[in-house]
């Protein structure tokens, strides 16, 4: 095998506000022959993801920031196209943090197999994936939706709450999305299904986007799951009855605030609404897998959740896919096919 | 037996930040001989709490605001001096929502008979009553804390934090008060028995409560029990570990605002640190009320838990006695001798 070249996207500076191309260095390096033990991956689909944010900025967070001139860290899926490892064959599908790269070698620590027959590829980094986990976990572990009650998604469009809105139809829950334009709204109640959807940017404050939400939760609210902060934490703790649960799954709001943005001013409702808020990340639910697998298997195979994805194309458009999470760009999980 | 001259307190005009003594009317009413199933009691200590703050402006919470030219409502300790109904004989010493009033009279509903043998009758307002359940119920319930673990406390010198200061150190925790004078710090930490007790109002800002905190808690904190809002919740959103708990209880610091307060900046940390928010209201755990007297009576009967209290002597400095809960005059639970 002769040495491959693979461009990769390194982080050249930390962005102030919402991200710019010139935060990202687009960069090649050449890989050699896998050695003993190791093989050759070629990145077919990558994972553009709002967490990502917290990591190009030095906060200490839960995960340490990423270190500039570093190639950005994600996940992607890719095949196996050269391999000394008998356990990774060439053609073998594999998920792994591959980061923001063309072809990777590994030697196979935190690679996965992925399996084409239960989800397409791209749906591995989507609704299959650390999204649909996100998703699965976060409203049905701390969530506890029961049939009858109504549940309120912010960020309904994206990668996490598409998937949050379909599984609480499933449980015969009433869904309400928010999401921040008309074709997201219009997308969330003819694609996703939701039986109400709100686009937030027409409310002018915090008041008026608690009246959207209350008009169409005639019986308030039980769940609200949380992707966003600021107005809309707020407004769903005036929405909330009483016992209400609140995953705290994100809060994109405030991701490129470049001051603090200061919290509700009606958090004494969780006093005496008694209401729950629990804070989670995906990986906290590792030991519980095998239940996601065996219920998102089952409903993709059935089409009870439909896979909703935003594909770029073209590995360049990386920085491009990324900037576009955070301007409302994608419908579902926003992926760059490589 | 003669008609009796009571003397109460009405709400004569609902309070505009911290309330003054003009809130309050003090009237006369004309008791007459209990009738059948009927008897009368004499109020010997009357309660006041902060939640009656909430109850005093027209808006909507857990409970309906009070009307204005009605007596204040709240519990008491009183005894039996007159008697129509054989199950509360004259001489019993019985708790109930019993108003700020001299004396009332009954037909025994909401009326318990309580047993000055596992406490002083005044203890029945405080730590054998609301405020240690109270204190009992959110500290161990949600709190759930674990030998060795460190329980940052709230409006640690009030009736409620002042028990679960005590009830966290029986449970082997590291215990740090917080209260807005020097003396009660000295009293937190000579009578109550914390670790580390701060000033809150030595820090100037957030910045500052927050390294304060930090400064006494080494290993960080595990439990934050929420009696105050504010400033407060901000610092404890920066120094909880991961896995946090807070307990919410209240929110003092909001109660008199005449405007609404922002909530902290760094809600983010909900995410990153898993962290567990739970409101609750000390009646949620009216099923569970005999682990409660089970535990509290063994440990108030071995001196494990120390009663801690302040008497204002006279049923017409109720008003006084209340307006002190939010000027910080009370070490422990604050009650009136009629």
């Amino acid at each position: 095998m002769s040495p491959i070249v693979s461009r990769e996207f390194r982080l050249k500076s930390r962005p102030d506000g919402i991200p710019t191309p010139d935060n990202f260095e687009l960069a090649e390096t050449t890989l050699n022959e896998p050695q003993n033990g190791e093989f050759l991956v070629k990145n077919l689909f990558l994972s553009v993801d709002p967490y990502m944010r917290g990591r190009m900025i030095d906060r200490k967070s839960y995960a340490p920031p990423w270190q500039l001139g570093h190639v950005m860290d994600g996940g992607a899926i890719g095949e196996v196209v050269a391999s000394n490892n008998p356990n990774f064959k060439v053609g073998q599908n594999v998920i792994g943090n591959a980061s923001w790269r063309e072809y990777y070698i590994s030697d196979g620590s935190g690679v996965g197999k992925v399996d084409p027959q239960m989800a397409p590829l791209s749906a591995w980094l989507g609704t299959a994936g650390m999204p649909g986990r996100t998703a699965y976990f976060g409203l049905l572990d701390i969530g506890q939706p029961q049939h009858g009650e109504t549940v309120f998604v912010s960020g309904a469009a994206g990668a996490v709450g598409s998937v949050v809105c379909q599984i609480a139809k499933l449980k015969g829950c009433r869904v309400i999305g928010s999401a921040g334009s008309d074709a997201k709204v219009a997308w969330l109640k003819d694609k996703i299904g939701v039986d109400a959807a709100i686009n937030y940017k027409h409310s002018a404050n915090m008041h008026e986007l608690t009246a959207a939400v209350a008009a169409e939760a005639p019986d308030g609210v039980d769940i609200y799951f949380e992707n966003v902060g600021g107005d809309h934490l707020e407004a769903a703790m005036s929405v909330l009855n009483m016992n209400g649960r609140i995953p705290v799954c994100g809060m994109i709001s405030g991701y490129n605030a470049t001051t603090p943005i200061p919290g509700p001013t009606n958090l004494f409702n969780i006093i005496g609404k008694r209401l729950l808020l629990k804070g989670y990340i995906v990986s906290d639910y590792d030991a519980q897998l095998s239940d996601f697998y065996r219920d998102m298997g089952g409903w993709i195979q059935s089409g009870e959740i439909e896979l909703q994805e935003t594909v770029v194309d073209g590995f360049e458009k990386m920085p491009e896919a990324f900037i576009g999470l955070f301007t409302g760009e994608n419908l579902g999980k926003m992926v760059v096919k490589a």
